[in-house]
């Protein structure tokens, strides 16, 4: 960033986080980037108070297993999801027998997703079962288009095959609509990309999202494409007539900025703000400084490894807490802070005993990385076969029909009149 | 504007032509503010200069009469298309036996169209006319949205009003395809207005139309929708496979910003460059220093103008280049650079006999004022009852199946096939 740029960005902001404030401190988290301070981890409680959600405390926790009567998602009991806004709103609504809608998405930019990538969509497959609510699954392929180099086509290509490891992950498909933005933007959902437009000025999308002078148009007009699935309206073959329909988002925290935004214009346009629930971010192999990166393989656990993949990964890159020689390991245990086969377990491992247990059995020497490793291998494995065989399950016309994408090819308004029933 | 709105704007600004210099010059020309210098008339010269078109000289104008085997239009002859960028090379296209199409569109914020707004259709007509071409034109009802204080709904009412009196202009309606942006964007018409906002910074924005960091982001957004229809493949319906087909797009001058824009885009996204042709400020009644002011009724003759109206109006407001006196009259003569009678009479008399003897008599003082008014009550009495028995004609039906408007509950892209074929 050169001198001219941020003093564009100065001159332009009006909020707080501005790209000058950025250089200033040592973590940076927003939708492009997400870095701890050097050496460091990424500090959640500061980012709580940066961007003014609030945490998920252990009560909300609890009305959530007493509101669904079923057990809370390891997600939920671990922290994994671990702020929100207006989470209680939502809650609320749904004990007064009111629906709400589900909305969570991704940006296609590779082939094979990996660990990191699945976790919103196993919770909201979770929040879907237990609260029997329709969902919206944006693909945002014209994003990936706008910041990475790609062409059209090859997007429109990735959003499709990601969208089968979606429905792979088990959601109820008469429930449910995947879309990729350069099928399905236009009509009411252009509406109100438009609508989202005149409620934000340049400084403002300046302020949350740093973009300077240099960057193209493109990327300034990205954030109402994102913020207009908030709004049940832009959905008329599913959500006709219901405006005041709630919408919760669960995303990963990186992802705040766009709803904050969104929040902000939404009762100026007549909609409920949407209520959102947020994630922790999926560690490296290489430990919780390190970034999971799509051009070093070695850095995650990818939907497509083999299990001789996942073996050698594990075993040759997690980063382990544990001693360096066994006689002092013994001495001293692991040190299960920085440990990444266990954090790996704690998202991964179901059985909470299993976990207390091998938590306390490796911190106290008892048990070797190796040993921990090998149960990691194990979880890990089973997951992505599991994965792996709902993906082959999912053919092009289970993506189109089933699940009910809405591919420019495909379907018309029309052939959503029973999922829209099925939603009401 | 502000000390720090004119800092940003300098700051941002690569271009020459910026809200700053704006402020230094007298005269100022973007799609959104028509003024002269104080007192003056828009310097024609000054504008070709500083938007680096062409003036389109009589030896281009013998050339069109050639190729097409007519007289020139009016509108050529009398120089009201005065400007142009690259219309040689769309008629070295068409002498080769090429095909092009023509582009053309309104904004829709008001009910009735005046005069002014009838010129680049009534020429657009022609064009279509003598080259036989397909023609598509656009209506900004979402650019009318961000800029004015209007909702959607009104927009795209007004929208599909302003096309009825757009198709009373006698387009080909076989040749012809009006849409709406809050109806039609989507598909390959949006993933042009994504490829080409990727092309364009926000610095060149702020240099070409003098956005400051106030305004919202819709305008920021806005120039790449009106510049996605200079691409034939925003048109799949009608132009598929035909990505070579050059575009002309008629238009008042004030909208060159817009495809000086698309020009700069064009060859960079594997498409020619759209041509142009561009005209003059139609006066307002009260003279050329003057504006036509949608909110002073009496600045314009409108086509829902009646009879006694358009004899009233002339009567009363067309600013006379006659003398004070009918003694002082016959002495001096009329000042026809100021008299809005024969401005007007150039524009819409077809006689260029009878127009050359009015100027010639009405200069020596040997006609009056009330005699020319009298001429031209009669010729825009004529044109604007010709243009109400046309709209009459025009019922909804017709305004959605014969000019295949595409508005969201009409027509599907296989009612366009025989529109297509007409077009190949």
């Amino acid at each position: 960033m050169d001198g001219k740029a941020a003093e564009i960005g100065a001159l332009l902001a009006n909020e707080n986080e501005t790209q000058q404030d950025k250089d200033q401190e040592e973590q940076v988290v927003n939708p492009w980037e997400v870095s701890a301070k050097e050496g460091g981890k990424i500090d959640y409680d500061k980012l709580i108070d940066k961007f003014g959600c609030q945490r998920l405390d252990p009560s909300l926790i609890d009305r959530v297993e007493r509101l669904t009567s079923r057990r809370a998602h390891v997600f939920l009991r671990r922290g994994v999801f671990f702020a929100h806004r207006d989470f209680n709103d939502i809650l609320d609504a749904f004990e007064r027998g009111e629906k709400f809608y589900l909305y969570t998405g991704r940006g296609p930019s590779s082939e094979a997703l990996h660990l990191g990538h699945l976790i919103p969509f196993m919770f909201t497959q979770y929040l879907q079962e237990v609260f029997k609510v329709p969902l919206v699954i944006q693909l945002t392929d014209d994003e990936k288009f706008l910041w990475k180099n790609l062409t059209v086509e090859e997007c429109r290509r990735l959003a499709r095959e990601n969208a089968k490891d979606i429905i792979a992950c088990g959601f109820d498909i008469r429930r449910t609509f995947i879309f990729s933005d350069f099928d399905y933007v236009g009509g009411a959902f252009y509406r109100n990309m438009v609508e989202i437009s005149k409620r934000v000025t340049c400084n403002q999308v300046v302020g949350i999202f740093g973009f300077i002078g240099e960057d193209h148009i493109g990327k300034y007009s990205f954030p109402p494409v994102q913020a207009a699935p908030s709004f049940p309206s832009s959905f008329p073959h599913l959500f006709s007539g219901k405006d005041n329909l709630r919408c919760l988002i669960p995303c990963a925290i990186d992802q705040d900025p766009y709803f904050r935004m969104t929040r902000d214009v939404a009762p100026r346009i007549g909609y409920h703000k949407p209520a959102l629930i947020e994630s922790l971010f999926f560690p490296a192999l290489q430990g919780e400084t390190g970034k999971m990166s799509a051009s070093d393989p070695n850095s995650a656990i990818y939907v497509t490894d083999s299990e001789k993949d996942i073996k050698n990964k594990i075993n040759k890159y997690a980063f382990s807490g544990g001693q360096d020689s066994i006689e002092k390991h013994r001495q001293l245990g692991a040190n299960l802070e920085v440990d990444i086969p266990i954090k790996y377990l704690s998202f991964f491992l179901e059985d909470d005993t299993e976990l207390e247990h091998t938590k306390k059995e490796y911190g106290a020497g008892r048990m070797l990385t190796g040993e921990v490793k090998q149960r990691l291998i194990e979880v890990l494995t089973k997951l992505v076969e599991r994965h792996r065989r709902a993906r082959a399950a999912v053919t092009d016309e289970v993506s189109t029909l089933s699940c009910r994408s809405f591919w420019s090819s495909g379907l018309e308004h029309t052939d959503f009149a029973d999922l829209a029933a099925a939603l009401s």
